[in-house]
């Protein structure tokens, strides 16, 4: 049976109509408003009726940034739009009506799914998505299904706290991984850098136009493949706090593989090779167990709407 | 219907006959060797012998420290018993014949299922137990089912790093929260600053006969108890990392509720107030989610006995 | 023989006569702007026009913020001022004629050098100045003479690492201990604590009119003496890293004393205790040696200028 | 004139004639046992006897490693000698008669004042001395004069803590400098690296007769020098450690020179390269400030004896 995934952004909601198989049979999108949350399910309800015009559908998956309630109806949380406790699920169905099934989803979980269902953890039943975006977000699935916790809000793994009285986070804490193992790290370190040692960073200050304030992740990335030093150590760095922390989270989880989506996976093996490295250092164990494998995710930004679709089937 | 659980020590084995409310109905143990393995087999199947005498049972289930197969088959690797990739299921279904059930389980899984199944943690579906012992254990349930992981190695919670370049941990690596939160690191830290201030420890080390080096866990807690600053200082730094630790697996895992097992649990609120503390203090999203509990365990000694009853009867 | 001390501040300096007990015995000051170098040059004249024409002077000492050649001429960069590699001592003496000697210092060396001389460390040999304001700066004295370093820069205690991948600093690095033991750190905290629990912080956030960006230092030392468990908490752990970075220090330097200034030192034992308590615990060698006492500064804002007048004079 | 520079060890003293160039003219020893300390100083007077036969001696400095006190006449405290509040240079006197100055020194101190006077810091004003040993000492000259401070135990150097929480260090604290910096940091990472990942350290293996607990230092310098990638982490890992404590130390101190002795410092550029490349990652103010050049010792063995003989002639 075909269903909706609905991938809602801050300024966009995307949504496709998605089979079994994971493929995505047509697309279409809306612009919105982040604090517009009524507009946000009118769009919802008019990406459906366009959809479903075309297309039997009988689920849709919402898939959103947050803390969502167990039940999967609400949003109870949202960093970026204006939801609090706000009954997503009830209002797009009042807007629709009956006959669909409706559950709204965390993005990350629903990326992670679809990596598990349809992407690079196809073949396994335990697995860990790691999404090294601006933040670190991620998704767990432990023997065949999502682990959601108790309140619906498992597998915020960027606030694994990696170093005591370390870097101060925007949750209110200190040392959580993502601050050590994401894009907004990269950029920091990348500044500091050229701050603190400014012959070291002269390619990332040419390609920052001279400021080091203006250094963005992809001039790293850009540096680093060039073979840029500084650039390089940058990534390693960042490869390292990965592998690192993805150890701890083994320790707990033991997956058959770990995942890395997220825009500094571009990096590719300037990022995975001290990632796997690091791993293999900390991994608690090693030689009496497998060892999980690091892949890069396959499923790229279409992940969450086909994540969110397949979700809503089940 | 009834099931055998039996719990391998280094140098006996205990087994009860446990019914399907979690009750035990007989007991008896036998004396082993950790170096004759086939002696450990030869003395489970004995156990078999006596106990099925007089109950019906259809299913045994065996916990023990290590690394155990995701089959549940095999132990891989045991830090106390001479078992390496040993056949424990077939070995002992051989001596005992066909008809019988058998499935080999971690210790501390088991004793987290027993907790889950009939003790502290019975009326939720998430749950993290922490067994501060000698070392620091435990075992996971997410959405009712036990975490194994990809190769039966889930929940080595102890070997989650908390410390980078911290204290060196016999797996061969720092930091290991184990090294923070366990009746060892307890000893430790007490030994340690009875070095640096006598005078500050001078209860403890009267306790102990005047000699820093036989400072144990149980003197640390009758001080305590008695109100010795220093050693209430002692278990609060232990809770402090139980808690902080907690709050770390709790961004993964979401658990309903923390259940805290092991020796040093006897401590009491001298442990689990600083842990309660240190884990809202450390809680990521705290204000935006309900927040698990920390609890003492109910099942004692007998946890993983009956746990592993249980299991086996699935 | 009376010096002048001309303690140069962002928008102003503050100038005095001091005699050689340390005494002002008449003070002047003037406005100035922190990107007009020469018109700082000019106030210093003519500060010394005024006060030189009630007392004689042959020496005057100028006390600035930032890094101080070796020789005491220049200074070589400093953080508030348009000041890089500028010849200060040149250009105020082509103003005001020969046949008086001008130095320049670094600000915190000069107030280290008049608690040495002249306050609370006047007893002793060996002594190490905290100044706990928004940074953290210092002075160190070795056998009766003032630390400057081979290039003039010592006593940047502030950066002085204490957690490796710890918050990061405005130098460019990460962990420095200016970044635990500052006024900075005690607002960071403090708003931290205010955003991840809100109820805790219900006594600061009413302070700080409901708004957790808007809590200031003072508020927390004032909530504390009102009793505020959170304040006090965070007062405290200021504290612990003061007593602690100055158990470090002391392994380098076993100073007889060690003195606390800067604004925060207004919050008396409440910062005072917890820093006592937690040098002791982490004195190295404790029980072998005698150990430093911690007291406040006694020489208030006035530091700057007498240490800067005694060293001219010297 | 000449002077005696005694080096006291735990098991032999060995002792020198110094000339005011830092030349040895004469040397002899004896075997002692670190239990008899009235042995150790009669072992002193009579090579006192012996060497004074052929040379004119007025002064007498014995180097012994422990806490001596501010007017060097006792030993507080040694690790390896049965000294406590010990009388050495009143004994000694006691025994070789009027008319000889006798002054007791760190050993620690006394190579380094050697160094600064004679060997690779013979330059400079400002010298940190880091000796890379078993442990990690040091010695501090500011400003052309030996830092004892306030009671003789400053340049205890490798008890600045550089990782909370981090590796207990025998002195009863955690995260001491010398359990990252120095030999048995070496070792205990290798063997620690050689359990966790038997197949990387296998050469390291091969040299240590396949017993992980048998691998020492020499080995790892010498798998180093021959391309063995582990052990060039692993003395990349003892060198960043160096550089970065380094940074700190010159925070405080602002030296021109650090000079790196101890056994350690044979691995050359192994150990230096690394060492260099983090001090100079680390350095607060960099860019602003002229840089400290990190170099190896030049004394050698003779460094205590030297550097003592020159300090009882001062």
């Amino acid at each position: 049976m075909h269903a909706i995934g609905v991938d809602i952004g801050g300024t966009k909601i995307a949504a496709g109509v998605v089979d079994e198989q994971g493929t995505i049979l047509a697309q279409t999108r809306r612009d919105t408003s982040p604090d517009d949350a009524a507009g946000i399910d009118r769009a919802i309800a008019d990406v459906y009726t366009e959809l479903s015009a075309s297309y039997e559908v009988n689920a849709i998956g919402l898939a959103a940034a947050g803390f969502v309630s167990a039940d999967r109806s609400q949003v109870l949380f949202a960093p970026n739009i204006a939801w609090r406790d706000y009954p997503l699920r009830d209002n797009v169905a009042a807007l629709i009506g009956p006959g669909v099934t409706i559950v709204v989803e965390n993005d990350a979980n629903a990326a992670g799914w679809a990596e598990f269902r349809f992407g690079a953890a196809r073949d396994v039943d335990d697995m860990l998505l790691l999404t090294v975006g601006t933040g670190l977000g991620g998704a767990i699935v432990t023997n065949g299904e999502l682990v959601r916790g108790a309140w619906g809000v498992a597998a915020e793994i960027g606030h694994m706290r990696v170093v005591p009285g370390g870097h101060y986070c925007g949750c209110g804490h200190e040392g959580c991984w993502e601050q050590y193992a994401s894009g907004s790290a990269l950029v920091r370190d990348a500044q500091a850098a050229a701050i603190a040692q400014p012959e070291r960073a002269a390619r990332l200050l040419e390609l920052a136009g001279g400021d080091a304030e203006k250094i963005v992740g992809p001039q790293v990335t850009k540096a680093a493949a060039e073979g840029d030093p500084l650039a390089i150590d940058l990534l390693a760095e960042l490869g390292r706090w990965v592998g690192e922390g993805a150890a701890s989270a083994t320790a707990l989880l033991d997956p058959a593989l770990i995942v890395i989506g997220g825009g500094v996976a571009a990096a590719g093996d300037l990022l995975l090779a001290p990632a796997r490295k690091a791993f293999d250092e900390q991994l608690s164990g090693r030689g009496h167990r497998p060892e999980a494998e690091i892949v890069t995710a396959s499923m790229g930004n279409d992940a969450g709407m086909v994540g969110a679709a397949d979700l809503a089937r089940l």
